[in-house]
């Protein structure tokens, strides 16, 4: 079966936009979807970035505001800007880790995106988070104290390091079994394809 | 009858990417188009860059290659990083604004940036571009007298001014009568939708 790798960013916009598609987009093109999230902080920072490029450069901010909410009305998605932005998605990003060793990590990272710029949820916030792990039959209390385990923290790294060194620069990316790789959600529909190509 | 303004930097990849296909599309759509040249450079300086972003974050830059290479794949056409890139495309941008006032302006936008993408030429070239002009039944002799007058170099200037009122950022970017912004040859879809809605 073709495979494609879904590089996410709890902070990212644009990664809300393709986590609240991807899944439906792939069983339609036959192409099986690993999720996996990553930090963005750290590439950022090796840029000369110490916060999002859209707090940087006010001008592309903006646009990208326009340009989202454009995007999500025409696709039937809420879409709120975070408060602060970018939200610290890095207990998410770590939940998510360890998540994905069992089993239920893609949904709680679709239940986090939405939470964050559909409903306006700080998902720096323990709270949050225990609610949205409790949604999905999880202990939440357990769930948080072995998301602090270092295997996970470990793990969290070694994946940030695996995008750094595939190219990626920025969130959602795509990376196909030959490690093409395709940037933002506009590139999703051709990052299944390539990846039904070379399979 | 919809109307949608191109703004375009003979210098940016992605503009040749929309100039090769805009006026087709826009036909299609039935939107009138309005060629619109400025200058990147004194946006880029306002953000702090002194040369093109794919210089300044290298990843960014070797994914750029591999994307427009890939679209240009698609769409058959040819593709060729020019060197040095960024070109300098100041003389080939006081020339498209003058021929704007003549009638042969987009003509002359396309023939350049066919020759710089497709062919390899540098576009700073003054021999170049007179083999341009030539091509186009223009007097090159006298279009590049003309290009360096202040009426024009002003024209240029205030463009340049315009577009970053109107936020615009990067280009290609695309701006309907209601002043709606979309940047990237990506969006050019979207934008002939909006200026289609608002007209």
């Amino acid at each position: 079966m073709p495979r494609l790798t879904f590089w996410y960013e709890f902070a990212s916009t644009y990664s809300y936009l393709s986590a609240m598609r991807i899944d439906a987009m792939a069983a339609q093109a036959g192409v099986e979807v690993t999720w996996q999230p990553f930090l963005l902080g750290p590439i950022f920072k090796a840029q000369g970035w110490s916060t999002s490029p859209f707090n940087i450069y006010p001008a592309k901010g903006r646009y990208m505001v326009r340009d989202i909410s454009r995007i999500a009305a025409a696709r039937g998605l809420a879409f709120h800007m975070p408060e602060p932005f970018p939200a610290n998605g890095l207990k998410a990003a770590r939940l998510a880790v360890l998540g994905m060793s069992e089993g239920w990590g893609a949904r709680f990272s679709k239940a986090v995106f939405a939470a964050e710029f559909a409903q306006g949820v700080d998902i720096a916030d323990d709270m949050a988070l225990s609610q949205l792990l409790n949604g999905l039959g999880q202990d939440a209390h357990s769930a948080l104290a072995r998301s602090h385990e270092p295997l996970v923290k470990d793990r969290l790294r070694a994946a940030t390091d695996a995008a750094e060194a595939l190219g990626i620069f920025g969130a959602p990316a795509f990376v196909t079994p030959d490690n093409e790789l395709f940037w933002g959600d506009d590139r999703l529909d051709q990052a299944l394809a390539h990846a039904k190509k070379v399979s």
